[in-house]
């Protein structure tokens, strides 16, 4: 479909699913946008949740360009709370004959949350087309548990981002190493996951390369990197193929596969960490702390 | 070595082996610097190789912060020729504690040449350390011959940014699958293995993805995220385990690990690419149109 067909019906994006996320209103020419920091959009502590800003950013991209996003990295600079009022704007780098390489900022006030550099593309006609890695054996998402965050709190589950997303872990079942973790997810709303969807539920290497090192707790995402194949539309459940790879000085690194249910690769992506809430299972003091930081969460 | 330590010697970064592969000017803040694009920085055609924007990339991070590279995505924005004068600036978006968060636009004139987003960083007292995926099991660099890039082309070794590494093509020795390349990388001028060097020796993902397929042919990078852990001093040799991972509607994904030949993994990457010049060995006329491109350019 050209971009020129989709304009005859008016913008193909954002997606309906997408504004149902992140409810946003859009500029006369799409290349700005703006929304409010709902609490479905925050952490737990009502700060603004890193797949918030991964989505916005490649719903902007593809806002701009009426085009599906290729890769997409967002960089993580500053924090704000819920009810904040967050404005992005698209730069076109290069507004190629398929491709558009791009960049989007967004602030509150004049203040930079965050900030992306990413490509849109149209398809290549006889482009080349395939999957090359197999797709982890797993438990299907009906035979997995629910996951719970940290030490054994399902009270968060209806807090913060949560609310709009569920997890449930994985069982790994073929060959693999301690690095992986297998994790379903799907949206609480019942629609479709889209490129913005998959941003938004795709921000867990942290947690991932904590586990990896046998820890509990969190990192801090300093970014997500992500790589789109194509999405099939029904998309419901997606199975995220986490590993975390390695930490080095107190930051960690990690990479993870996107899967469908039948096995298509969705998409890719990579995160990097600083690894500051970890600690051992056998650390009681550790565990008391973290476990009163999440009580007084759940109290505010 | 904390920043005040490390600025009673003189600036660490750029590092002098930096320099020898990027002869560099810097600005009096060291937060702007240029370059000639000198023949051994350019493709085989004298269009500006995609590794030496990532090596500069990060580069200029690690001058303008006298930190250490976290991570870096390079964006390749446009193309330019042998002989050209770059110049980057660096933009400091969040100048933190122990993380500065960084952009990064290298332009010839005034036009985007490429730009960046990334973090430097300063060790965290502690800090959460370790490696938690396997190295590959591949041939030593000794037992590992040459690449042969395309069909058959050993004349362009000493061709452009080719003249200042060497690759050569590890043997995977225990269990992998077809979408696996492994390289094994150095530079040729006996100088160790920088952040900047790895950088520059990268940008291969989009061969691995034509590989995967069962191609030949290249792929044209359209970005690539790199992931720093701890690089020791000496780094001769690095491996390169390459997965070409998926190509969608023309467009592939991929990534990589790279260490050393103690088994130290020092960083991770993932690239995308338009896979545009990709064709089956037994296309007897696409083989023979690709030859005499590569002759054509070898007689220039």
């Amino acid at each position: 479909m050209s971009t020129a067909e989709r304009e005859d019906d008016g913008p193909a994006y954002p997606h309906g699913a997408d504004l149902a996320l992140i409810p946003s209103e859009l500029g006369p020419d799409r290349d700005r946008g703006s929304f409010e920091l709902a609490p479905g959009l925050c952490r737990f502590d009502g700060a603004l949740y890193g797949g918030t800003g991964v989505a916005a950013t490649v719903m902007a991209m593809e806002a701009a360009t009426q085009r599906d996003a290729l890769w997409v990295v967002t960089q993580f600079v500053a924090q704000t709370r819920v009810g904040a009022r967050i404005d992005w704007e698209v730069q076109t780098l290069a507004p190629g004959h398929r491709v558009s390489q791009l960049s989007v900022v967004a602030r509150e006030n004049d203040s930079v949350l965050f900030c992306g550099l990413g490509a849109t593309a149209d398809p290549r006609p006889e482009g080349l087309d395939g999957q090359y890695i197999p797709m982890p054996m797993v438990s299907p998402p009906d035979d997995s548990p629910p996951l719970l965050h940290g030490p054994g709190t399902p009270a968060l589950r209806d807090k913060g981002f949560n609310r709009n997303l569920e997890y449930r872990e994985a069982e790994l079942l073929g060959d693999h190493d301690g690095a992986s973790v297998g994790l379903w997810a799907r949206r609480t709303d019942g629609l479709p996951l889209t490129r913005v969807g998959l941003a938004y539920l795709a921000d867990m290497v942290p947690m991932a390369v904590a586990r990896a090192a046998g820890k509990l707790g969190a990192g801090f995402s300093l970014d997500n990197a992500l790589r789109f194949a194509t999405v099939p539309p029904a998309t419901e459940w997606v199975l995220l193929d986490l590993r975390g790879e390695v930490a080095s000085l107190g930051y960690g690194h990690g990479s993870f596969t996107a899967w469908t249910t039948d096995g298509v690769l969705v998409a890719t992506g990579s995160q990097s960490a600083t690894m500051k809430a970890v600690f051992d299972l056998d650390d009681e003091e550790a565990v008391s702390r973290w476990k009163a930081h999440i009580d007084a969460m759940l109290s505010r």
